[in-house]
């Protein structure tokens, strides 16, 4: 039996970059001579897509993200709206490790036949953004492709020792979010259900997750006092809180857990209509799907009274040793959850 | 009558990029932040898809670079020469502002039934690369999307007063390239011909030429020489020759011109045989097409012997102060050529 050829969606997305990583690996020590340029510290290359450049006492953050139609862009998304989110998607990587941001490159591709107008939304949604998070556009590029393609790289600064990364969680620290999970899962079902239904929600809460899911904001104010608060690890939650707390346990060289109570996490009341009437898991919202770039993090407690008097936080768990993620659901039960997000390449299965 | 709606391809990838900085400069005043951070001369955004940030006595430069199937990956490009050229592209930007790359970060747009051992072949054709070139692969990113998608964002440094710019050619001074154009033309040309024409071609010279489409190379170590040789202004030929005169031209604030002479441009012998079997005009290969990545600079007469000792240069021509481009032909005539080469985004017409 001739044995079929592996394509990479038998892999998976996170299995990919693993395997990209580890044989990157092999090309950072080439890197040297960054030595002459930067003190000491050099540069580090991280797990996910950012990289810390060493400048004095502060790390110059750089960040890139890739978005496309139709897996990053749903269809009621307005030009404007995707040149706001390719913005965003940048700046909260940026805002998970505490930088202050700086500016951003734009290379788009985009279809031949989109309008001039169109263009020039996308493009206003772009400076708009720029504007509202104070940063630059430091430069732009465009290609022609089939479908629109934006990929920004962001720059920022943060002091060196107060920079956030997904490891150094300790067990016994408090886990928190800065916000409501679950709303963008909830905004983009509502955008699929049928105009007849919509009389059931409450409009001014319908139009908050449609916010989030069309809107989304990036928590870069809340990020830089997170890195003054001393929190322990932070990442935003783009592919799901489930998935995030997986990152941030793998992320550890010491063996950590995460156990969080099911009825501790913010989430909308418009939540439990949303599900009821698209049939869809709520959970699944909350807990899987992603899209809110609200912030995850980690912090001893002794920490989190100077915190709570700066933001709005939730704490829906605790660090433990236990190597796995616990959720305690609302009938006092212990969940062992696998983690799993949204997840690109993956084979539906 | 309606007046029917502009579409992008009505309008062309320059002007669209001009059209995007000319709004992106209202940006940038808010980003006077930057001097908390960076010492007096902050950030210059370019024309082109660059950015320079000032620490100390040099700049950071941040270049951003998307490429995508069909438009920059033909048909008969290997996995291995995707990731190759990827990382090339983002390079020969850093070369042509005579900037020491440093890392580069790649994002990814695969299909989802991209073969594993291609994947694997992409991914070395990116670290072999960053081999060669002894830069770090700092971080990486995979999305799903239709067709492969790469973007790559390269970091350099240059000290401030080496940097090479588009702008700064003065009348009187010297155009110059370091290497052959055309043969990426002719190599492509030499692609999609039919295997039996193919004995008509020395395999010695068709190899050279397949290996500038396939494996095009950065120069990086020219682009330093030039810098170290007070070169006035520089850019890579990506998008053709006649493009980037027009690209120099346009990048100064006093009114310059070019002169130029065809017989001084280096061309492999092959190219006429290639123009003669596929029927495609010689000069279109030549001065047109781009992809050979060589660099376009201008010098002053009197830094030209120190150059010249250090590595091949070919003189094509003079900076004049006409504002235009001209073609002193092989027959002795004077032609006026219009910048024009590669561009996405422009109706075929």
């Amino acid at each position: 039996m001739p044995s079929k050829k592996l394509e990479i969606s038998d892999v998976g997305e996170k299995r990919l970059i693993k395997r990209l990583l580890s044989r990157s690996r092999r090309s950072i020590p080439h890197s040297l001579f960054f030595k002459n340029f930067f003190d000491g510290n050099s540069l580090k290359s991280l797990d996910d897509d950012a990289a810390l450049l060493s400048l004095g006492d502060q790390y110059l953050v750089v960040t890139s993200d890739l978005l496309f139609e139709p897996s990053h862009f749903p269809m009621k998304m307005s030009p404007l709206e995707k040149g706001m989110k390719s913005v965003v998607v940048n700046l909260s990587d940026l805002a998970a490790m505490g930088a202050r941001p700086l500016g951003i490159f734009m290379s788009m591709g985009l279809p031949p036949n989109l309008l001039l107008e169109d263009f020039d939304l996308l493009v206003e949604g772009i400076l708009k953004t720029c504007e509202d998070y104070d940063i630059a556009l430091l430069g732009g590029d465009t290609n022609q492709t089939n479908e629109i393609t934006l990929c920004g790289t962001a720059l920022g600064m943060v002091d060196q020792d107060k920079v956030l990364m997904k490891y150094g969680a300790q067990k016994g620290d408090l886990v928190a979010v800065t916000g409501n999970l679950g709303s963008a899962a909830a905004g983009f079902e509502v955008l699929s259900l049928d105009d007849s239904v919509m009389e059931v929600f409450n409009p001014g809460e319908k139009d908050e997750i449609l916010k989030t899911a069309l809107q989304p904001e990036a928590r870069v104010k809340e990020g830089r006092i997170l890195a003054e608060s001393n929190a322990t690890s932070c990442t935003d939650i783009s592919d799901g809180l489930v998935s995030e707390l997986g990152e941030i346990i793998a992320a550890n060289e010491e063996k950590i857990g995460i156990r969080f109570y099911e009825d501790k996490i913010p989430i909308r009341p418009i939540l439990d209509v949303v599900a009821r009437i698209s049939g869809k898991n709520i959970r699944e919202m909350v807990m899987y799907y992603g899209e809110d770039f609200e912030l995850l993090f980690t912090i001893n407690s002794k920490d989190f009274g100077y915190l709570k008097e700066k933001m709005e936080v939730h704490v829906i768990g605790e660090v433990t040793s236990s190597g796995r993620i616990e959720m305690i659901d609302k009938g006092g039960e212990t969940n062992i959850l696998v983690p799993r997000g949204y997840e690109h390449l993956n084979k539906q299965k």
